[in-house]
């Protein structure tokens, strides 16, 4: 009955070439490429400011306040792996530092998503590992109690499975599903594509009600303007 | 009854100068000498950091999750002015991206002052942008309801009318109302002579017990000083 | 019976020497080398990153909003000292700013550690003066009330004595006690070394399951490894 | 410049009846009858379970930490009145009790709303005396500043000026300003009687998407409607 | 791609009398059960103590401040149903109130458990319709945007399936997966049975520490027992 | 060095019958009558209201999400005892239930305080064993890691001895340090009779303004009467 104590080796995973080039847009460009959905919750947030990341999920269930599954999540990891790190029970302490983040490089991984705490901050910043965390604390963690690797877990309030495709960049985190992801950077690609050209016009001054054809259901709606002096005789005048 | 669905044409605005001036001025300083008052919630930071900014205030009231009112706000905006954003309830959500921020840089405005989320920060901090935010996050908004632009706003706790002045620094936000920018502004010049004094008598090792002439009244309130010993002997000792 | 009011004088700090070198040591492993213990609260943070540093603690208790007595703990600085500041009710107001970091450092004190808001942050930066809080607020306080120096204060959720050694980096803080603080910093001695064999392996891509020869424990734990495969069939098949 | 320090005596009321009237309405149906506005933010909770009050504001402005003005507020007070008290800085402290309480009740006060701390809870409970407020807390407040009495306060996230009416009951705290209190009565009883006819069909099992005509809406936004096993195949099936 | 906008229709239930079965145990009893898997976030609460339910989930996926889709999900309610709602993005609006629940109770649904906020507390409670969620708030919501009913979601932090059980009472909200349902159930009547003579003992004064025989592994991990003066002494005294 | 696995037998306890004394004081009197000290965090709440207890702390200071040491302080713990439990990192699982509960009762223990989390919270309110804790929450706990009892914890952000005196009502939870339990109990007694006199003449409807002789250092302060025209021609005529 209870999936804990299970490491599932070699999952499928997306396809790295996909899991890449989506790595090259944003993840609200993302999120909303594939119907506002997937984005991880605002409290998880990176570490250092500028990084920018893809890559696939090794998933990681771990007992609250202990790290032992890390350890055993590193084996399971390939290059262009990110690791996706939940405890059971919420948990701010520090799960994750550099001794294990040089592990991870030594392995090709791009990086961490943990919903809980990471500690080392200024080490990992020096070596360029990103990571992405709910709270940063030295505070230690024990190595007692299993968990699971690659099994399904919850992280920043959305369901990750082993080889589904994480983005990350200084807004936070997006999960796109292994079977989607094609169809997620088809759309993403689009979106960017508008954007572009919404950009080139907004910065020549057109004006989002124009470019966006808003006017008319704005006054359909009773959208109504008044000058500030009729305002204050009618509003302000009750 | 309802003044939702207005948008108030060309209100009044402080004086384009005095506004200009008080951004000399941190918004400690600026929050000080107008009595303590006007300060917004310390919840609302700056998205980065070495941003400082003055400007008049264009006020958006959105409906929770809906961003369609900014897009109806950038038309009131001028250059000098600031965007000052509240959702009628409480949602972090992200109201705000880069799009909008190109779309008010063409019409001269300085920043962004949002109760509530935004995203795109990374390209928000290239193109030096800055946006003081409740959160960071990628989550969209819809487009549904209406709002309401330069009617009364509270926005991180403090009233703003459009066209008073708001001062923005890396401590956070303070609005001075319109009526009184000119007298702050006075007072914010004066408190800063003071502190300029003040700081090189500090930077020479002149305590502040003395240039402030405090020990009298400490003395009075009941102050005593004693040794480590004598500490350990009456007040431990117990 | 009530301490409050008193300033005690030249309390025995921890040798300099010993403090000295415990800030060669980050958070993290002065924290785990005292045996988990003496960490704060992970919601005090830097006010910029990059700052490491150690030293010993002029402790200050302040009344909430009331930021008097820190310009009576000042006198009872000297070069090597940190000072630590609790408000006797939790409060969020910016007690501290430039001028007071500037009569501190005239007085060769490291930093500040203060369990409540700080503002100033910006010139802060820029002086390099590092701080550690729960809030960046421009809130003023005023002087009205007594606290004491140099008394035990709860900073952090954790008790700090006048003389203690209290380190802190981009991690967070943590505080040794005075006469613990040979014996900690032998222990961190200790197990930076171990650290650093340890990096090194991982760095050539050993790992932690074999490092730490976790492996028999995992199993007789009833760690299982299953193909993907044999998972969906035995525990998704359910 | 600066209203602190200000006691407005006899500022204009809203009509006693309507104000009373007012109150036989939820806080949820007076909201949405004024068009979902002047909800104050739901961190403000009742202190016990079960009242339900109606009043004219007499509004205090008080510095943090400081109750001094709340004595003052009282000779200002007249039956049916409700206290509406808020912090110049966030204060959780606990700024009113069971004697301030006795002195209110003496003078026909009908309840307090502040956006800080109250104490003396089970007192007030068994005295029957109901405060809405962010926060229990047993600290206390010292009496050394000046506030201001009967001017526009924000409390709540939400604007309320002296003279307007209060509705607060389990659900939380709403305003009504004084000018549209009429207004706002006659929309809630609307409301009330249309909700008092969809709660009896609702009763009888008749659905939200019959009564509501929502079926032609939801169907033309693509609502789908599929069997469990077409969802396996078509949806999870991918 | 995007599965918002899809009713599922009559997925399977847990078998209706293991999920009541299940509701005769409190949810720690249920969640120690099942391997410490399955509980709810804390911050999901109940609006009134006292209520203890069980029933099978039928799940909404809702806009952020949109409750159009639990008019949809109440048609697809059968008796022994529990109602969870989980937001796409953070909202504590008020989705549900006295209407809905009416509405649901004609249709036999036990309660309600939602990822947000809930409104009408004092009538919910006066009607013994329980709900579970993470805030009180009478802010009201839409009904603009699509979302689903009866596909997974996640609630609490916590996956729920439709059709899977759900137990609710004062200590928070469990879930267990369908397929587990018996066998939650058979550990649940062991663990109650454990504890039913482990209370029995206690109540007696017997010692958890004979009574689960810890003394010699608490002694083997070093534990030590020392007199007040011989502590003073050793460690204190240093 | 490292004080963790240590018990400590038969700590001095604050006299018994001084401890029940200052039972039969609110906390907030307490608090008052020490100086405005002791008072835990307002983050610590009853699981229920209407509990009043005072006893003497028998500390237990635990590792995160382990409630091992509870059973051991279980049998240093003897009747009019309150168990004190601080974990030594920020954690809201559910450390304690009914069985722990019934076995403490069973030796006489009038209740528990917990810088975490509780469970059974129905179970507890039913058999009136009174706990005042952080979190409601199920999620239980290992039994893997030492901590020690009786041995100075800080839990609500305040330094706690064993056999110091607790009093919690539902305001919240203070400690009177041992040696200081006599002093404050006679002032406590004072500043009882004190506040009857108070509340008698409130009653009467006697302003605090006159009980207090609060009028002349608000006019030395500066405080100003005007009427509502008069404001308004002055002040908001600006």
């Amino acid at each position: 009955m209870n999936p804990t104590g299970i490491v599932v080796t070699s999952p499928p995973r997306a396809d790295p070439e996909t899991s890449d080039r989506l790595g090259r847009f944003g993840v609200a460009t993302v999120h909303e490429a594939q119907g506002r959905r997937g984005l991880m919750a605002s409290s998880l947030n990176p570490i250092y400011r500028g990084a920018h990341i893809s890559g696939t999920a090794v998933t990681v269930s771990v007992a609250p306040c202990d790290n032992w599954m890390i350890h055993v999540a590193v084996e399971q990891c390939q290059p262009g792996d990110i690791l996706v790190v939940a405890p059971t029970s919420p948990s701010d302490a520090g799960y994750f530092g550099e001794l294990l983040a040089t592990s991870l490089r030594a392995r090709g991984v791009r990086g961490l998503v943990i919903d809980a705490g990471c500690r080392d901050v200024a080490e990992l910043q020096a070596m360029d590992f990103p990571v992405w965390s709910r709270a940063v604390s030295a505070e230690g963690t024990v190595k007692e109690t299993l968990g699971s690797v690659n099994t399904p877990v919850v992280c920043g309030g959305r369901l990750v499975e082993p080889g589904d495709v994480v983005v990350a960049d200084d807004d936070g985190v997006v999960v796109v599903h292994r079977a989607e992801a094609e169809e997620v950077l088809a759309a993403s690609v689009a979106r960017e594509d508008k954007e572009q050209r919404l950009r080139a016009r907004y910065a020549e001054g057109e004006l989002g009600l124009d470019v966006n054809s808003m006017r008319e259901r704005l006054a359909r709606k009773g959208l109504r303007y008044m000058g500030y002096d009729e305002y204050v005789k009618e509003v302000r005048g009750q």
